[in-house]
C-alpha cells in the first residue's frame, strides 16, 4: 500500500517500481499491525502492480475492495503530487504542444479509444500524461482567465461531490445538497441586500446560462403568454446592454428568439462604463419605433476592463420605463463580500436579478454560478413543466424542496457543495480577505507600470476591479510616430509575447483587441497563490520576451 | 500521516483520534526512512489533529504543503470508507430525514454559514455528515433514477478533473481535454453510423440542454435569420414529439420562443412508441393551418416505459416533409454499444442530431451528455459570437481547436475526461457487457413478476429497455372490482411503499402515474452493482412493505 505522493519524484520507472514494492511490503506490515490494534483487519496486500489489473476487477466485482482502494490511492498520489507541483514556482505553468503533436501520440500518450480494455497501469499512465500536457490553472503565475487558483477545501468538496455522484433535481436523492443550495442562495441574496434574503435563485452551469435565465425570467414576468404561445404573442421586444458586456447576453438574445438585432448596445465612457443618458436615449428611440424595451443588463465587472456600470442611475431609468434590471456580476459579484469594495455595486439591491459566479473572484473550483431573482415564483413559473416521473406531488416529505422544475436543465450537477464547504472553512471574512488581497495586488501592478518605460495603460486611472489593461511597447516601436504602421506593429506584439510565454511555459496572461484599440494585455488577478513577486515576474517576463520584437 | 480508510471503522471519536495520532507518529517515521532511501525528504509531521488547523494554513500558504497533504488524505479516507460502504449490501441506501430535521441541525450537523472560519476538524466532520445524510446512488439496491452506480475509474477521472480545474472553451487552457472531446465525439458519431464519424457535436450540461441544442440548430438550419432578427423573422413553426417524450423538449420549446402550444404531442401505441401515421396526419394538419413543421423528436428509450420510437418510419416522414429529425437517445443511446440491442435504434444514422447521455446507461458519473450533429458547421453558425477576449484569431496554434464558441455556455465544465478514461479502461466491449447485463437483469425481473400474484404489468410484453413498469396490488385490493374506488386506492399504494422504503432505507425505486394510469412502479436498471439477488430483494421488499396496505 503506497502513501500518496511520497515517491512521485522518482522518474525512472523501474527503479520507482522497485522502491514502491519494497515500501509497500514494509508499510503493509505496519498497517496490519495498526489495524489489528483497532480490532478488525481489513486489508492484505495481494497486488503490487497494476499491469495485470483491469477495471472489471474493481468494485463492484467480487473481491474488488482491495484493488479498488489501491487504485484510488495510486490516483490520489498522482493528484497530490500534481497539487504540490502546482504551487511550486520552479515548475512550469504549462508544457505547450500543438494539437497535431498531441494527436500524433507524443512520447507514447495515445488519445485514441479502443475496443479492448487497457490495464489499470496504463490508466494511471494516462492520468499522469493528462496532467503533464495540461495547464496548471492553480499555478501562482497563471493569470490567463477570470477563474484561476486551486482552493484545497474547494477541491476536497469536488472530490466528495463526485463520490456522492448525485443530481440536484429532487430532495429525494440530494437532501443535503438541496438544503445547502437553499441556505447559500439565501445568504447571497442577503449580501445583495434584498430584505431578509427573500427571493429565489438557482445554481446554473456557468454565467452564460445564468444570464440566459435572467432574460427568460424577465420575458416571463412581462409576457407570460410567451411560454405557451411563443414570441409571436409578444410585441417586438428589445434588450439593452453595454458594448463592453459579456457576449453571453448576445447568445441569449439569439437562443431565446429575440434576435441579436434586438439587443441594443450602449455606449460607454473611456473606462468602459455604460453612459446612462445613452441608455435613456436609446429606450426613447426604441419606444418611438414602437418596440417594447424589456430588459437592461448592468455589468458589475466587465470582462476586459473590469468596469462597473453605474447601477443606481441605470435602475432609475429601468423604474421610469418599467424595464427589468439584471446585474451581471459574474465577475464582479465577489466584491460584495468586501466591505472596502462593495460600494462599486451600489444599487445592486434594486436589480430584479443578479448573476454571480463564485467560481471567478471567490476562487471556487469550476463550475459554480448563481442566478438570483428578487421575486419569488418567477423561476418556477417560467420553467416548470411538472414532470410526473420526478416531481410526484404525493411524496412523504415537503415537496417544495424539490427544486428541479425551476431549472431549464433536468439533471443538474451538484455545484453547491464545494462552495458551501469553502464558506464554512474560510468564513465570510476569508472571502473578504482574498478579494481585498487580489485588488491590492492589481493596484500594485497598476502603480508599478503606469509610468514605466515601455508600458502604456489602455485607460487612465486606477482600475475598478483587478483587470489591468496595458500595452507593452518594444523599444523598436517607441520612436515610431502614432499612425497605422505603429498600430499594425503594436497589434502583433501581445500575441507574439503570449506565444513565447506559452512556449516557455513561464506564465500566462490574456490579450485581445477592444473596439478600435489594437491587441493589449488584460491582466486579471483572482489567484489566491499570487504574490507581488509574481506580479514582478510577469512584468519582467513581458519585458524579457518583448524586448527584441 | 494516515492511510486512507484503515481506521474508519472506529466510531468513538476520542478513541479514534488517539489511535490515529499514535499511528500517524509511527507511520511518519517509516515514511521518512522510505523517503530518505529515495533521495529527497519531503515531509515531517508537525500536526496530529485538525482542530487547530484552518483553511488559511493550507497551500498556497507558507509551509502549507504538509497540512494540505494531511487534510486531503483525511478527506480521501472519508471518501474511500464511503465507497466501501456503498457497495456493501448490509448498509442502508439512505438514512432518511425530513427537510426540517436536517435544517434544525440534527445530531449537530449545522448547515448554516458563518462569518468566521471553522477548523479543518469541523470541515472533516461536515464531510462525513454530508455523506451520512445523503443517498448512496452507487448502492446495488439503488434503482431510483436512470443514472445509478459508482464507476471507480470514472470516479478517479472526476477527481482528476476537479484537480485540473480548467475550462473547455479553448485549447489554450484545456489542450488535452479538448482533443479527448473531439476524438470521443467522433467515435460516438461512428457508432451512430455517420460515414467516417463526420459531423459535429459538443458535451453539454445534461440531456435537457442537449435536446435544447437540437431545436436551436434545426431552427438555424432552416431559418438562420432568426439568430439576428428573432422569431418574428420566421413563420409559425411547429415541433413534434411523443406524448411519452422527455419534458425537456417542452422546456426547450418554451425557452427558445416557440411556445409550448406549438409543440405537438404524438399519440403512441400501448407500449409507448410513436405511431408514425399520427405524425404524418399532424404534419398535414399543421401545414393545412399554414404552420411550418420544423422538427421531430424520435425518442430512443422513453423515460417511463423505455420505449423506442420507430426511427426509420419517422425518418421517412421527416424526409418527405423536409423536417429536422432529432433522436433523443439520452436514455437509450447507450444501447448503440451493444451488438445485441442496437437494432432498437435502427435508422438513427438518418437523424440530423442525436442526444446521448453516457451518464445514464453507460454508468459514467454525472454529468456527461453529448449532442451529436450530422452536418458540420451548424453548431458554430448557430451559436458563435466571436468574443475577442477568448477566441483570438492570431494565436500561435491552430485555433479551429478552440471549440467554445459552438456552445451556448461560455465556461464549460470538463465532462469528457471521466468518460474517456472509462472507455480506455473498459474498452468498447466493456460498455457492451455492462449494457447487455443490465438488459438481462430487467428481463429477469420481467419474467419473475409477469405472472406473480399481486403484480400486474403496465404494458404487455418484454420491455425494450431496462424499464419494467408494474403495479403491486396488495391483498386487500385484489378482490375489489375494477372501478374508481380500486383506482383511487391503487394510486396510493406505490407512494406508500416508496415512503416506507425510504424510511427503512433498504432500497429505492421510482413511481409515477402516466396518462390515465394510476401510480405504478418504474424499475430501471443501469447500476453495474446490481445482481439477480438485488432484483429478488426488491420484489420481496415491495411485497413485505405493501402486504398490509
Amino acid at each position: 500500500m503506497k502513501i500518496c505522493g511520497f515517491l512521485q519524484k522518482n522518474n525512472n520507472l523501474e527503479e520507482r517500481s522497485r522502491i514502491v514494492s519494497s515500501f509497500k511490503e514494509r508499510t503493509a506490515k505496519n498497517l496490519l499491525s495498526c489495524d489489528n490494534s483497532g480490532g478488525e483487519a481489513r486489508f492484505r496486500r495481494t497486488e503490487s502492480d497494476f499491469s495485470n489489473l483491469y477495471a472489471r476487477e474493481l468494485l463492484p466485482a467480487k473481491n474488488g475492495e482491495e484493488p479498488t482502494m489501491q487504485f484510488l490511492l495510486e490516483v490520489v498520489e498522482i493528484l497530490t503530487s500534481y497539487i504540490r507541483k502546482t504551487f511550486d514556482r520552479s515548475t512550469k505553468v504549462l508544457d505547450f504542444h500543438h494539437p497535431h503533436q498531441l494527436l500524433e501520440g507524443i512520447e507514447g500518450f495515445n488519445l485514441e479509444l479502443s475496443d479492448q480494455p487497457e490495464s489499470l497501469e496504463q490508466i494511471l499512465v494516462d492520468c499522469r500524461d493528462t496532467l503533464k500536457y495540461g495547464v496548471r490553472t492553480g499555478h501562482p503565475r497563471f493569470f490567463n482567465q477570470l477563474s484561476t487558483g486551486l482552493d484545497i477545501v474547494g477541491l476536497a468538496g469536488e472530490w466528495l461531490t463526485s463520490t456522492a455522484n448525485t443530481n440536484m433535481f429532487t430532495y429525494e436523492i440530494a437532501p443535503v445538497f438541496v438544503l445547502m443550495e437553499q441556505l447559500t442562495l439565501k445568504k447571497m441574496r442577503e449580501i445583495v441586500g434584498w430584505p431578509d434574503g427573500e427571493g429565489d435563485g438557482i445554481f446554473s452551469p456557468g454565467g452564460a446560462i445564468s444570464n440566459m435565465y435572467s432574460v427568460m425570467i424577465a420575458r416571463y414576468k412581462f409576457f407570460p403568454e410567451v411560454k405557451t404561445k411563443g414570441m409571436a404573442a409578444a410585441p417586438r421586444l428589445v434588450l439593452f446592454t453595454s458594448e463592453h458586456s459579456h457576449y453571453s447576453i448576445k447568445k441569449a438574445s439569439a437562443a431565446l428568439g429575440f434576435g441579436t438585432e434586438n439587443l441594443i448596445l450602449l455606449n460607454t465612457d473611456e473606462r468602459g462604463r455604460v453612459i446612462p443618458a445613452d441608455l435613456e436615449a436609446k429606450v426613447i428611440e426604441a419606444k418611438r419605433k414602437g418596440y417594447v424595451p424589456l430588459f437592461v443588463t448592468a455589468t458589475a465587472g466587465t470582462t476586459v476592463y473590469g468596469a462597473f456600470d453605474p447601477i443606481n442611475e441605470i435602475a432609475d431609468i429601468c423604474e421610469k420605463y418599467n424595464m427589468w434590471l439584471h446585474v451581471d456580476g459574474a465577475w464582479g459579484g465577489g466584491l460584495l463580500m468586501s466591505r472596502k469594495h462593495r460600494h462599486k455595486l451600489n444599487g445592486v439591491e434594486r436589480a430584479n436579478s443578479v448573476t454571480w459566479n463564485p467560481h471567478k473572484m471567490m476562487g471556487v473550483p469550476l463550475q459554480c454560478s448563481a442566478i438570483l431573482v428578487r421575486e419569488r415564483g418567477l423561476l418556477q413559473g417560467c420553467n416548470s413543466m411538472c414532470a410526473g416521473y420526478l416531481f410526484q406531488p404525493d411524496k412523504q416529505y415537503d415537496v417544495t424542496y424539490d427544486t428541479g422544475d425551476k431549472a431549464i436543465q433536468c439533471g443538474r450537477h451538484v455545484d453547491i457543495f464545494k462552495f458551501w464547504l469553502m464558506w464554512k472553512a474560510k468564513g465570510t471574512v476569508g472571502f473578504e480577505q482574498h478579494i481585498d488581497k487580489c485588488l491590492d495586488l492589481s493596484a500594485y501592478l497598476y502603480n508599478k507600470i503606469k509610468n514605466r518605460e515601455g508600458f502604456k495603460m489602455v485607460f487612465k486611472g486606477e482600475p475598478q476591479h483587478t483587470n489591468v489593461c496595458f500595452w507593452y511597447i518594444p523599444p523598436s516601436l517607441r520612436s515610431l510616430p502614432d499612425g497605422e504602421e505603429r498600430r499594425q506593429r503594436l497589434h502583433k506584439v501581445a500575441p507574439k509575447i503570449k506565444a513565447m510565454m506559452m512556449e516557455s511555459g513561464t506564465t500566462m496572461v490574456g490579450y485581445q483587441p477592444q473596439g478600435d484599440k489594437v491587441n493589449f494585455f488584460r491582466m486579471v488577478i483572482s489567484n489566491p497563490a499570487a504574490t507581488r513577486s509574481d506580479i514582478d515576474f510577469l512584468v519582467e517576463e513581458i519585458e524579457r520576451l518583448g524586448h527584441d520584437l
